[in-house]
């Protein structure tokens, strides 16, 4: 790292001197993602454009110093955290809707664009950018392409990947590509675009976005659906998916996450509610009164408690605040979190419910479940005290259980968090030999001296 | 090719004697496609599995021949020719739908599986598989795949791209490789999925597909709308999917496109029609009606002549037979035909259309214009003899101002056929140096001895 410093004074003058800062004070802030853990980078720049980032890059690799692209750092597994050290690329100053086109439902943007930012703008336009993760206050679009985010509304409407049309990129070489197109449909080429999508900053950092838009469905409507059984609550899920209704979201939460929920924003529900579902449709007034009719129906056959419809926006503004809360109230049963992400079919939910039961018991670890249930997107949540070495050791041989056994079901390890650090090691266990050393040499193909987020994906 | 001849006895050994063939009479079978070029193969093959494929490219690595796949020789820019000779691996043997997974919304089929069939298997369960390229009843799942076919519901549902959740693909150099997932969400590791998907049958050999599908519509409809004039109807395009409703396809034809149409499958139009489009939404029954009223009302606003709508089943079939009767009627019109498919910005369709107007005036040549106008899709035929140098000549220089004003309006020049032999050319027009190095460098990294597909995409 001694070339780094020596880079410096070279940095400086290609972002100028306000836009580098390496003092701890402020370089601190940039050491923290979701994850809770923390390593400080040596540096962190503030790039306005794609010219200025492939000069960063150029440097980087005449000197031999790591670059780490970082979004808002809300990353569930370590995306963006210089473990390595290194100076850290911040996008704040490249957060510019630069375009929005009502005509051809199409929006430009950079990455450092808060993903609500996004969303609220063009709702006003009538138009409509599906994805929502959890974290969309605060993460930006950059990272949520970076990571392929998800959300409630894959459900129906798919996740990042789809809705990403282009893209500026500036390789780890330092040349500006342009990949996809501006239009909806285009076949020219290898589809580089999504071979960016998803790769968690280690090909490229991404400098401009073309965003497929759609027109915003015209009406919404929420009901929250109340279980005094575990099981049940699952297979509602997998009995919903069957209906030919395609709900908007179809939320989860055990008990626990309940707990969280109701801690943040009291949802006045019964004490001995084991489960709940929040479930949304959307299209026309007419079609969605329709469809909430039937899949109200559908729960109380299957033995729901209560379905409660929400009646104003009030009311719906308040569901999600109280599931949106779950992730960051989690830690009332532990000072850590080991936070997976899996994926099984819909119609194994309920085997997985049951395995996670058995689990928890046998284990007597505090495991929440809470999550994107209507495309089988379950967040399995460990709280615990890593401090306690024996304690951590149960929870990773828990975390190995269900990684298997979700892969038994034909189910993924992640479904929008990624691998970035926390689930590298686990990667081979979905991953084949072949495939993982094919992706290794994609890695080297654009990064040849592995100047760029080095340490994710790959152990 | 002498190696080739030495490796006869080996192919036969793989997949058996009567899979393999080499004789003129039956291998002249394999030599065309819908550019109308004929190349004929050295070979043709016809494995059951992966394992004869791995086999099979393990022997072509080491004995320096090529290997083309091949689905049902549909494609429109040369992608399943032998242009340089070599084995054509024919895949009506692996045309198994193997699984549909009527709970999890997933079908998993081998590459030589009927796109119609697979169509028509789905929708007697209840489900949907919404790509439908207009040769459906006759190309492959593979090929589709391979060329990531796009098709008139891809307005509403995406292409094929958005279909394909996971591959098993023999790799040039014969490991065989799975990608992606089995679930609708999934982000572990690079996205080679989507790597394979579009890139022609040059980077692996697809031998199993998995696919999402969705629930089948309750309910279409399909409406005519006749114009007596080309811009009007190009404005009405724009005008449509400026609603908040999304049809499930837009189709346009123009005058030469409608006598095509008219003669294979008479429409009873009048005599000054100059064009038409083909309005299509579903979803619940009354949700269409009133999406079809508000369609007609608009269509009547911006000056057309007339909106049938269609009021059976019987109507509907005639319609879009007539649609799809275009591309192999337009020889009516000439002996060679040169077929573009580029995509523009939707509101710049009444541009494009105005400019091939004054391109058809200027060069006196025949040229015909139909498509996926919904999504800026349009199929820019030209129909001459090619044996008349002058006249290709012309023919060229007019494709390639179209290409360039493609471009300047921010459009591509293939939406869904692909580059193939018939565009390698024009490439570098819209991909850019650094861009086209890169692509060349991942196929040199998938296929090292340049094996698999030579020719194509790169010139």
């Amino acid at each position: 790292m001694a070339l780094l410093h020596s880079s410096y004074k070279q940095l400086e003058e290609i972002v100028g001197k306000s836009n580098f800062i390496h003092n701890i004070e402020d370089r601190i802030c940039y050491a923290y993602d979701a994850t809770g853990q923390t390593y400080c980078p040596d540096a962190v720049i503030f790039p306005k454009n794609a010219t200025e980032i492939a000069e960063i890059l150029t440097l980087a690799n005449e000197h031999d110093f790591y670059i780490i692209p970082r979004g808002s750092g809300t990353g569930m597994t370590g995306g963006s955290l210089a473990i390595k050290g290194g100076v850290v690329l911040a996008f704040s100053q490249m957060n510019r809707i630069l375009k929005v086109d009502k005509d051809n439902l199409i929006a430009h943007v950079e990455p450092g664009v808060i993903t609500g930012h996004l969303q609220a703008f063009v709702e006003d336009m009538g138009l409509f950018y599906p994805p929502d993760p959890s974290s969309s206050d605060i993460s930006t679009i950059g990272g949520n392409v970076a990571e392929c985010a998800g959300g409630p509304r894959a459900v129906k409407y798919g996740v990042t990947r789809d809705y990403v049309l282009g893209l500026e990129v500036v390789l780890p070489t330092g040349e500006i590509i342009q990949t996809g197109v501006q239009t909806k449909k285009g076949v020219v080429g290898y589809d580089l675009t999504r071979l960016f999508v998803g790769s968690e900053g280690t090909l490229g950092i991404i400098t401009r976005i073309i965003l497929k838009l759609i027109p915003k469905p015209e009406a919404v409507q929420t009901m929250l659906v109340v279980f005094d059984d575990v099981n049940t609550a699952a297979e509602t899920v997998f009995a919903v998916r069957t209906l030919s209704i395609t709900p908007r979201c179809i939320e989860f939460m055990d008990e626990a996450s309940i707990q969280c929920a109701n801690q943040a924003v009291p949802l006045g529900l019964p004490a001995h509610v084991k489960a709940l579902l929040i479930i949304q449709v959307d299209g026309s007034p007419y079609q969605i009164d329709r469809d909430m009719e039937r899949i109200q129906q559908l729960c109380y056959a299957k033995g729901a408690l209560r379905v409660e419809v929400s009646n104003s926006s009030e009311d719906t503004e308040r569901i999600w605040k109280a599931r949106k809360a779950i992730s960051p109230a989690l830690y009332m049963f532990g000072k850590d979190k080991i936070n997976e992400d899996i994926v099984v079919p819909t119609n194994r939910i309920p085997d997985m419910i049951k395995k996670i039961d058995a689990l928890r018991t046998a284990s007597k670890l505090m495991m929440v479940c809470f999550g994107h249930a209507g495309d089988g997107n379950i967040h399995v949540n460990i709280m615990l005290n890593k401090d306690h070495s024996s304690e951590l050791e149960k929870a990773e041989k828990v975390i190995h259980e269900v990684f298997a056994y979700t892969l038994e079901l034909g189910g993924t390890i992640s479904g929008e968090h990624g691998i970035g650090i926390t689930k590298a090691r686990y990667m081979p266990m979905e991953i084949g030999k072949v495939e993982l050393a094919l992706m290794k040499k994609l890695k080297t193909l654009f990064d040849p001296k592995g100047i760029l987020n080095p340490g994710k994906l790959f152990l």
